[in-house]
């Protein structure tokens, strides 16, 4: 089934009859070479799907008629995933992952270790939501998270509620695990994670996201790849619980 | 410190002067530039890490002087890692991912539903041991996950031994999550657990898996792309408690 879904603006699925994007359209009759009467599924990237009969294909484009349209529950807790900005393939594979993963939003951080500058700051943010639509189509998620453009590791930590569960993974933690942290907190409806850059967070940023909330913990074991630290991080707070 | 680890044969480390490997030793001079004096870390990918000083470094080669070796604790649970086996530029992805989350084996499988066949399984198999070796330098894990070649899935699953908690993450599975097998069976000090081929196992495999004593369970709110699946897996063994 993943290879029918298809994904369309979210104010085309009020009507009965949407018309998919050209590049969908032609995804559908050369690729998948559907034909009219089969049945397909139209996610609009924000928690709505579809389900869906194409109507007409031709290389004028593709119409379908919509069946039903089912609402699907987000899960909890929702999840604010901040990364130091990485360079492009890292950050490339963290907006597939996280969009697989669910993540609600990713706010990228420029932080004093960050090699990436914040140029094309709009552009990078246009990317990394390009590439978790193209993943929605493929994992079955119904929500892809929404991308900030990268800003100020300052700001960034400044916008996280209090009564979220603020997280900082921190190398230099060795007290307290990610584990013990969440148990610390069990039923936390929203939680923020700080995951530092390649060469981790300094210990200048380490002090502010303490005073401003952010509670330190670790991953033992191993020193992960900046970007695998944060699909590890985002797996255990989907996965470990429910 | 990270680019200073070099990988070397574990009977390397039991003599008190050891020769770095061609490529390693070149590396050393002209991409990290470093001089005799220098302190480097030498690691043999089985869990024994070495602090060293470089004695000499030129075009024949590179001399360390160990100061102290030292043998770091597996992590527990032991995990065996059974992913269906995926096309090539996943299963390159899972080598250096499974082995930055300190998977102790990978056993990929051929399952009803893999595309790739078997063909070289020797060739893959090292290709995969040799990504691990170059994660290792990168990530501070001292061991590399041991990589068998592919092998069909009726033969996998018998290897198992009864003792171990032996999970098939399963997407028709609605009833019992990954969670709820972890609480059932808190104390297990190995897991061995199997992930589906891009589509997912048959039903067929599923029973089989099954009636040789794995427990199927699901990841909630989403459907994983396959080595994703594998990676979201082992965070949640590795990070999920302790």
């Amino acid at each position: 089934m993943s290879a029918r879904r298809f994904l369309v603006e979210p104010a085309a699925l009020e009507g009965q009859l949407v018309q998919l994007p050209p590049e969908e359209a032609a995804h559908a009759r050369k690729v998948l070479r559907l034909s009219p009467g089969d049945e397909v599924q139209l996610i609009d990237g924000r928690g709505r799907r579809a389900l869906a009969v194409l109507q007409s294909l031709n290389k004028k484009g593709a119409v379908c008629r919509v069946e039903r349209v089912e609402t699907l529950e987000p899960p909890r807790p929702r999840l604010v995933l901040c990364p130091g900005l990485l360079k492009a393939p890292a950050m490339d594979l963290l907006a597939v992952k996280l969009t697989e993963l669910a993540v609600d939003q990713v706010r990228s951080m420029l932080c004093a270790r960050s090699v990436p500058r914040a140029r094309d700051a709009t552009a990078k943010r246009e990317r990394w939501q390009r590439l978790a639509g193209q993943a929605l189509k493929q994992c079955g998620a119904a929500r892809a998270p929404q991308f900030l453009a990268p800003g100020p590791f300052e700001e960034v930590i400044k916008q996280a509620p209090a009564s979220a569960l603020r997280l900082l993974l921190y190398e230099e933690e060795t007290g307290l695990s990610l584990a013990q942290a969440l148990v610390a907190a069990p039923a936390a409806d929203e939680v923020w994670a700080l995951i530092g850059p390649e060469g981790g967070f300094s210990e200048d940023e380490a002090a502010q996201a303490g005073q401003a909330g952010f509670v330190p913990c670790g991953l033992p074991h191993t020193i992960l790849r900046a970007e695998t630290a944060s699909i590890a991080l985002a797996s255990v707070i989907r996965f470990a619980r429910g």
